[in-house]
Formats: C-alpha cells, structure tokens, sequence
C-alpha cells in the first residue's frame, strides 16, 4: 500500500497509488495541519481523507484489474508521504506520523515539507526551485529532493511577501481607504461591502466615521487577522483575473484594459516581492526548472514571465517552468520516491492522469 | 469633589482638584481601557487609581489649607471625568460610568475619547489639531472641544501608521532580517539579541535557519501581535534618542551621526506618515495650535518641524506647538470643563504645577 497525502490548513487530500504510478483512489478530509488546527483536528482531516481513499481502492480492487507492483520491492507492507506545512518542526510530525501508522496499517510514514511535495507537483526532477503563494508566501531552492535553500515563509506577522494573506491585508486596507474617502476610489470597496453585508447608505456614527467603516473594522478585527487572506480573492475580481481552479493553465501574461487599478496596483507588487523572493534562493549552477505552485501565484498575471525576466536579468538562461495545481501529485511522487521508485516523466504524468481522472 | 482619570492600556491616572485648578490628590491603578482589558479589570485598575488619590487628598485635608470653590456651583455634588480609549464605542462606557459613579459618590461622570484629554493637555485652547502617536497613531481637528475629524486610528491591523507598533514591527522584521543575512545589518538586530536572550552562536536548524532566527520567529508568534510595539523602543536606542520620560521637551530636530542607519530610516518613516495623517485633518481656516502626545510622537526627531513645514507648505502659517507630556493634565482640564469653569491659560499652568508637584 503507497498512500500520499496532503495536508492543508483547510482540506486534506489523500491518494493511494501503485508503484507504476497509477492511482487508485483519492479522498479528502478536513484540514490537516496540527501547527494551525491542533493535533487531534488535523488528525481526524487526515484519516477521514485517507480512509475515504481506501474505500474508493477497495471498491475498484473488488471488481477492477490487479494492482501491478503493489506487493512487491521495497516497502511492500505500505508506505505513506505525509507533506504539510511545519513538517520541520519538532512535536506535531512525530505524532501525526504515528497517528497515521496506526489507522493505516502501513510500516514506514515520512513527513515532508509541503513545499518540497508542491515541488514535486511539478514534474519528475529533483534539483530546481519552487514559488509557492497560497495563504503564504515562500521560495527555495531544491537540490537532489531535499531543501538546498530557503526564503520567506515568515509567516503572515514577519513575512509572507505577496501572499495571499499580503493581497488580503492591502483589499482590506485599500477598500476602508475607498469607502472612508481617504483612499482613491477601487472596485475592491463595492466587492468589500457585498461580502460583508455593510450598510449600503451613508449614515455616519457618533465618531463621525461612516458606519459601514466602523462595521467593517469591527468585523475584521473580530477576525484571525490570518483569515484575511480570504479578501485576496476580491482583488483578483476587481482586476478581471479568472480563477484557474484545478487547470494547469499559466495565468495571463497582463492585464485586461478594465482591470481596476488599484488591484492592479497590489497584484503586479505582489508579483514584484514573489519574485524578489524567488531570485534571492536563485544560485547561477541551478538554471531550473522553476515550479510555480498555490492559488495566488498560479493566478497572478505576468508572474512566471517577471520570474522568467528575472533569471535573465542576473545572466541565467531563461528557466523551464512548471505550474503545479494539485499538490497531491506531489505527495504521490514523493512516495513512490520512498518505496524506491525512480519516477520518471512517464511515471509523472501517469500518476497526474490517472490522479485526474479519480478527481472528476 | 472634582475628579479627573486618564485610562490607558498599562496604567490609570487619576486627580482630584479643586475649581481652581489645584490638584490636591493624585493616584495611579492598573490598565483601565475595558476594550483592551475587559471591564472587571479595567474597573479595578479606576478605582485604584481614584482611591489612591482620594487618599492622598484627605491627608492633605486634614493638615492642609481649605479648598476654595469645592463646594460651589454646577457639579457641586461632584464630577468625574474618565478619558479612555474606545470611548465611542456602545457598551464599556456606559458600564465604566456606572462604576465610577458608585464607588467615587460622583453625580455624573462624562466617558471622553483619550484623544480629545491629549489635546487638551496641551494647552487651554478649545480648537486646533492633535496627532498622537503612542501604541497606536490618529490624529483628530478639534473644534469647541469635539472631534471635528478624524484621521487614522485603526488600530494595528489596518493602520496606525507610524505608531509604536508599526516601529516595533519594522523593527523586528528588521532584525530578523539582518540576523539571517537577507537584510541589511542594523544595531537593531544585537539589541534584539539581547532583548529576546536568542542563542549567540550560528547554529542552525534542520530547516536551515539559524536557531537565533527561528527562536525569534517563535517568540513573536506567541506574542499578541499588539506586543510588538515594546520593540519600537529598540529602535529609539539604535537611533540614540533619549527618552524624554515625562519632561515636555521636544524631540531633537534630527538624527546624531552615530545613529543606526536602519532605525533611522525607520523612524524618519514613521514621521512622514504621521505628518500625512495629521495633514489629511487639516484646513485652512483653522491655524492651529498642533498638540503632540504619546510616546512616540513625543520622541521621534525632527516631528514637530516636518509638521509645521506641512503646514507652511500648503500656504498656511507655521502653527504653534505644544507638548503633551501628560495626560491626566488633559483629563483635569475637561473635568474643570465638565464643571463649568472656564479654564484658561492661569488655570491651565496652575493644574499642571501643581499636579506636576504631585507626581514627584
């Protein structure tokens, strides 16, 4: 049994594959990381997308074709990749690996980087970099599987440059601006007040602020200031940026000529730190390739083209790219890695259609 | 009974005086902001305060002089005045109130924005502008004594732009990136060092970093994010600005050789961002006087004259300045206010004499 799992903050995705790289059943469960949501919470995320995994196994093994590989080489009684974030630190992976040993039945659980398994997402190398923005932001270079260098990943309070927390903190920030009169005007505030449900007229408080800005400041301050990576989305509204869902699609090179100027004001800076962030892992004996992974960078106009700039700029030929949009793929190379399989571009892409296909 | 009470986040301050403005008891409790402490809390922090002082001034009732106008006119019954933060906000006020009312033997106590107390203890004037920048930053136009418009003041999550929090977060996020060698190097980093008790070596850890810096990371992420604002005082040491403890002399108009270029640029930051915020209140009919108050806005060089030079610059003529050293000044003001007296310039230096005294 080879089970990949990937543990988010949110959902956990959890497939369990052979070792040519087919994938048989695929589950998800609720957030997985015991860093943000403790180690009982993300432990039950991870069984249930496990579990719900196996079922899905179980049902085709009963009446479909054999599992060719499954029992034999290396890691024959089971092997399973956990990727999450914190995965270096030094409690929590202890645990969750046990956790999973047991529910699982398998012999031998590793914990991973979610950086590392986004790596891996985006195609069978081993040594090249990887960008990732989701709800944060960070860059490393990656030599022979393993991290070779590391920048950002601050966390939202220190760092995080370009996440999707950073787009969130400045829709926010600029839409008060805009409702307020204090800022210039921004598709971002009309977004705000329809997701917030403010008061649509002008009545003022005895502060003398609008009460829509007071019921707003209100609201996010009631909020893990985290949580405010989820107004990241209204930028990319405002800017006409459609969302790429689970394609693989690169995003547009630019912006539509009705994109709303202050959200592309905050994108194209969210661009410029990504990738300020991406050059200073950068080294000139590593040409690439560069994997591009999370919603925010897979959505950002111009960043693969910015990033691509950038390594030209510094006399590097232009890197490969790779824009990874499940990291689950990930998590099922890096266990087939551990079982001992070297996977190749055809194992790859087996594992990300036959993954696919399980998704629908 | 005449009782004035300045409420912040660490400590209460609180007067008795008499109509005239002689300060006969002073006291202090602990934090008394109900927003920040919750209202038991804060309550107790008022009401050690006002004990104290009520205590102080028996003693010198017994022995001492009578006290002229005590007794007479509007308020005869007695008066309080509680200047707080969050005083417009619908529900602690009210309960805050009541506590002081029953526990004091007060008639009525009037709850007033901390703000409006720091604009009047800088002078007598009922008009004119205030920019503090303490924990926080805002800056308000007062006219005949209200709030005639408000700038910033939205806490440390969407604004307070040059506030003791947005310097101590700068402040970390530089030291942490002149520790790890991503920033430049800053005296900051060594006093963070100190401050924080970080491992002196250069081990690292299995992600990579440098124990000191992910030590760090860890202590500001176990910190309420407010926190951070004691760090702003690191960057002060850096930039060699002394304190100016509770003396109302005005900061140096500029930086000694020898000051850290990081926390210089910082601080001069700071400073073009609370002159916008105090600019954004401003208009041409009203020249003035500009109080300054908090500890920050207090401290950083060069303030006071890149503000007056705002004001020159849009035409108008250099406004007067003055310092706010004290708060609870401001709060005896507006509880001579509140019992109708008319304080003028007199009345106005004999209150902060005479509580000054008290303070020793």
């Amino acid at each position: 049994m080879l089970i990949g799992i990937d543990a988010g903050g949110t959902s956990t995705r959890a497939v369990i594959l052979d070792r040519t790289g087919r994938c048989l059943g695929f589950g998800t469960g609720g957030g997985g990381n015991p860093v943000a949501l403790g180690p009982a919470q993300a432990g039950r995320g991870i069984r249930d997308a496990v579990e719900s995994a196996m079922r899905q196994t179980c049902g085709r093994g009963a009446g479909g074709s054999p599992l060719p590989g499954a029992q034999s080489g290396p890691g024959a009684g089971g092997i399973a990749v956990l990727a999450m974030a914190g995965a270096s630190s030094f409690v929590a992976p202890g645990a969750m690996a046990a956790s999973v040993r047991e529910f699982s039945g398998v012999d031998y659980v590793d914990v991973v980087s979610d950086l590392i398994a986004m790596f891996a997402a985006g195609g069978p190398e081993e040594s090249g970099y990887v960008l990732v923005s989701g709800t944060g932001a960070a860059a490393l270079r990656v030599e022979d599987g393993t991290v070779a260098a590391a920048a950002d990943g601050l966390g939202w309070l220190l760092g995080d440059a370009g996440s999707g927390f950073w787009i969130g903190h400045r829709a926010v920030r600029a839409g008060l601006g805009a409702l307020s009169g204090h800022g210039p005007a921004t598709a971002i505030a009309q977004l705000l007040r329809e997701d917030l449900g403010l008061p649509p007229d002008d009545r003022r408080t005895p502060r003398g602020r609008l009460m829509a800005v007071e019921t707003a400041i209100d609201t996010f301050y009631q909020m893990q200031p985290i949580e405010l990576s989820r107004f990241a989305s209204l930028v990319f509204r405002a800017a006409k940026i459609a969302d790429p869902g689970e394609s693989g699609d690169r995003a547009p090179a630019g912006f539509d000529a009705d994109a709303d100027p202050v959200a592309k004001q905050i994108l194209s800076r969210a661009t410029e730190l990504l990738v300020q962030t991406l050059a200073s892992v950068r080294v000139p004996e590593m040409p690439g390739p560069v994997v591009f992974g999370g919603t925010v960078a897979r959505r950002l106009p111009g960043l693969v083209e910015a990033a691509q700039a950038a390594f030209e700029a510094a006399g590097a030929p232009t890197p490969s790219v790779r824009i990874a949009a499940d990291g689950t793929v990930g998590a099922a190379v890096l266990t087939l890695r551990a079982a001992g399989v070297v996977v190749d571009q055809e194992i790859f892409d087996r594992i990300s259609t036959t993954l696919h296909r399980l998704r629908r």
